[in-house]
């Protein structure tokens, strides 16, 4: 005789392949205890129960072949897979989610801060040239007239370029900066909350390498399990994947370093130092990746130290 | 005796071509109203004045490439250039730049609509699937809860395959529709904006076609003055210049119609009318901009409904 369990319960067979005995699941829960409903089944008394060898694994198969099981298959299969799809969504999710929403946030600014400057630039284009940042472009604008905007760049206003325009001409381009004022806003309350977010699931991580290159660590390999499976060699580069790909395709330089290379450390240094302190930087990425994962104690701080020293004064 | 002017001035040149009479231009003014100068020193009584020819003005040249007038060509051209530049911004221009910026926020619009998407749909992806239009997206989820909007689209809440978020985790997502939701309503300003500058300077185009098609047609033309030059052939295919080489390159069938594709007088008709109402369409818009360049009578309505009733009712 033999005991076989699928997602519609637990089944009995005799040797002839007809079902005996069965237990049939009410819903997902009792599909997640199946092992309880097993015992349950063993105890009523069966001799010489075992799990189907191959060739009997194919008689049972084909028993359940039977149309009469489609519908049954089909509604607890998708109940199955929607249970699975809600559960995949975690704390990584949330911080892939948001930090691929900030780099879109960063595009859209791009884009309107364009649009606003070429527009603005009828009406006094010396503050746009002379105003690198778009940040400080769009409140300038906001809150200062075109004179105090010249004067503070010391440019007579005889002397701009830019047309006289009337307020209502000057109206709508005010609502689109205050638009891209927003945006830098937003960024700003979406970074508080990758900040928390990493505080809650790696806080050794963040507090080496800081929590938008940790996030953006974990968004690129996948999944904070992900990121501590891998070796330092493969965090050092990770983001730097077409560099690696030329050199290994053209006998290129190999990169030196991926997404980390915004960290502090690596962008201060000079340029002979980069590749070290990459390589030293990944490392303890890696061992705090994997305390994190693994739910250990903070020692954060005291890897953070240890860099520091080391590469913190090097010049 | 040969007469001379340029930026810096009249002067008045011997046969040897040794300057024995000028006035000199005080500022951007005189040199607007150089002819009045002229005249008075015509009048000091010089005979045989007459305009340099070849011979004379290559000498008359040579003398202003004495370096002691340097300084004063390069600083009257510059404040001559600076004043074009300053008066180069009329109407049209706002009217280009406002039809750009449209386009770049509804770029903006899609690129952050698509993020929240995929971000709201960990928490409710059935009513972002079952909701096409981003606006109606945004608002639903800034205005409504996960189970109003589910019963909306009448999807039973357990059989949701949305993760169930804690509200500290659904607050960033509301807070990107929320910009979303600002730059609809920017764009809504802009098209306002857009529309009392186009009753301004073209109230026939603006009756003929609608304001957006009309701004976006100037756009594309340059100017008001460039669009009314246009033959009605090329304002039918206006934007569809890729098309167009595309035909007379390999042969394949010429575009119908450009920007002014979008007129719902082309977008409703049936397919096979298409090029007909493009054509007879383009032809009013270019009665309707010549009439706008030369400040004419208003007639846009009596052009606008004799279209309409040629193929209003056409099926």
């Amino acid at each position: 005789m033999y005991i076989f369990t699928n997602i519609l319960g637990v089944f009995i067979f005799d040797g002839q392949f007809n079902v005996i005995d069965k237990t049939l699941f009410n819903g997902l829960e009792d599909y997640k205890n199946k092992n309880e409903f097993i015992e349950k089944l063993k105890n009523r008394g069966f001799l010489n129960l075992k799990e189907p060898d191959k060739k009997g694994l194919k008689s049972i198969l084909i028993y359940f072949k039977n149309p009469q099981f489609f519908s049954d298959f089909y509604n607890k299969n998708l109940q199955f897979t929607k249970s699975a799809i809600k559960n995949s969504v975690n704390k990584d999710t949330l911080i892939m989610q948001s930090v691929k929403s900030i780099d879109q946030i960063d595009k859209a600014i791009n884009i309107l801060a364009k649009r606003a400057r070429e527009w603005y630039e009828l009406h006094n284009p010396e503050f746009s040239v002379a105003t690198q940042s778009h940040e400080k472009f769009v409140e300038g604008i906001l809150n200062k007239e075109k004179s105090e905007l010249l004067s503070s760049i010391r440019v007579n206003i005889e002397d701009s370029m830019g047309a006289d325009l009337g307020q209502e001409d000057i109206e709508p381009i005010k609502s689109l900066a205050h638009q891209i004022y927003d945006l830098y806003q937003l960024k700003g309350l979406q970074e508080d909350y990758i900040s928390t977010l990493m505080e809650d699931i790696c806080p050794n991580t963040k507090a080496v390498c800081g929590f938008l290159v940790a996030a953006r660590l974990i968004e690129h390999a996948g999944s904070l399990k992900r990121l501590s499976e891998m070796p330092a060699s493969t965090i050092q580069i990770l983001g730097a994947e077409k560099a690696l790909f030329r050199h290994m395709k053209t006998g290129s330089k190999p990169p030196r370093h991926g997404i980390i290379a915004s960290h502090p450390l690596i962008a201060k240094s000079p340029e002979s130092m980069h590749g070290r302190t990459a390589r030293a930087l990944a490392d303890k990425i890696s061992i705090a990746s994997k305390i994190d994962y693994f739910k250990g104690k903070f020692i954060g701080d005291k890897l953070k130290k240890e860099i520091e020293e080391k590469f913190m004064n090097i010049k």
